[in-house]
């Protein structure tokens, strides 16, 4: 038990944040279904496209590690996606779907704004400076995403709700 | 079902961080105990008087709506506090337990983040200023608290570990 270090927490932090990008582009098709106005479906159907991007880059820091790429279960993300369906379920066709929509994904940003965050200085500090740069650019992605789904929601979404 | 509108998703996103902050304050006094730098441990205890706070003005907007100041179950903010134990447990006297225990708050606080930042919106949209700004004043210090924990990350608790 003692052993463990920072090296460990890295690789478990990893895995945590692999098996929710899974399950986020097992979500986003139905958040995109969900919703209501073209630009918010076109938004998640993006995100999609990106968060495949995500996956390979945590494929390829998993190998600079030299680990397998392998998730473990991020109760964290089971959460978040189990609210966005109750909510999904609730507000269906109603007009505050949209905006119950990007409230959910935003919940789900931020998750992995803190997660990639960690993991980006955690790499940093252990002297992976290429696995530092592939987080870097996936949190900035998760940041630009958070921005526009704030943008989003101060605009079509919710007003319309309202 | 089709009536539903931006006012319930409100109320509902309302009793799920109700709900979180009162998880929240059961799981801060656990992690300031198991903090191994001093720092740490007062950074845990400090928020958790803060968050007391929250929970106050979370009990002044449901008085501001005229609703009885009721949770709601939060799956989130569960799973994102059993990661945390599990962290906990895993990292128990290691060295890399603060690194652990400050990416499990940064979780925490990403998620009040995206929930307190949702609702500041909605109850602009809604025409609800008093509330507005009262969960603008929460969300100010969720976002200081987050800052203050990637301050920590990048000093004592990650280079420790490494």
């Amino acid at each position: 038990m003692a052993d463990k270090t920072l090296n460990d927490l890295f690789l478990d932090t990893l895995k945590d944040i692999y098996y929710a990008e899974k399950q986020i582009v097992k979500a986003l098709p139905k958040m995109a279904k969900a919703a209501q106005s073209g630009e918010l479906k076109a938004g998640f159907e993006q995100h999609l496209e990106e968060s495949e991007g995500h996956i390979e880059r945590l494929e390829q820091v998993f190998e600079i590690l030299g680990k397998p790429a392998r998730g473990k279960t991020c109760e964290a993300i089971l959460g978040i996606i189990e609210e966005g369906k109750s909510i999904m379920d609730e507000f269906k066709g109603t007009d505050a779907i949209d905006a119950g929509l990007v409230s959910s994904a935003q919940a789900v940003e931020h998750y992995e704004i803190a997660r990639y965050g960690t993991l980006k200085t955690w790499a940093q500090q252990l002297g992976m400076a290429d696995a530092a740069k592939l987080l870097d650019q996936t949190l900035s992605e998760e940041i630009a995403t958070d921005q526009k789904l704030t943008k989003v929601a101060e605009s079509n979404a919710n007003r319309k709700a309202a």
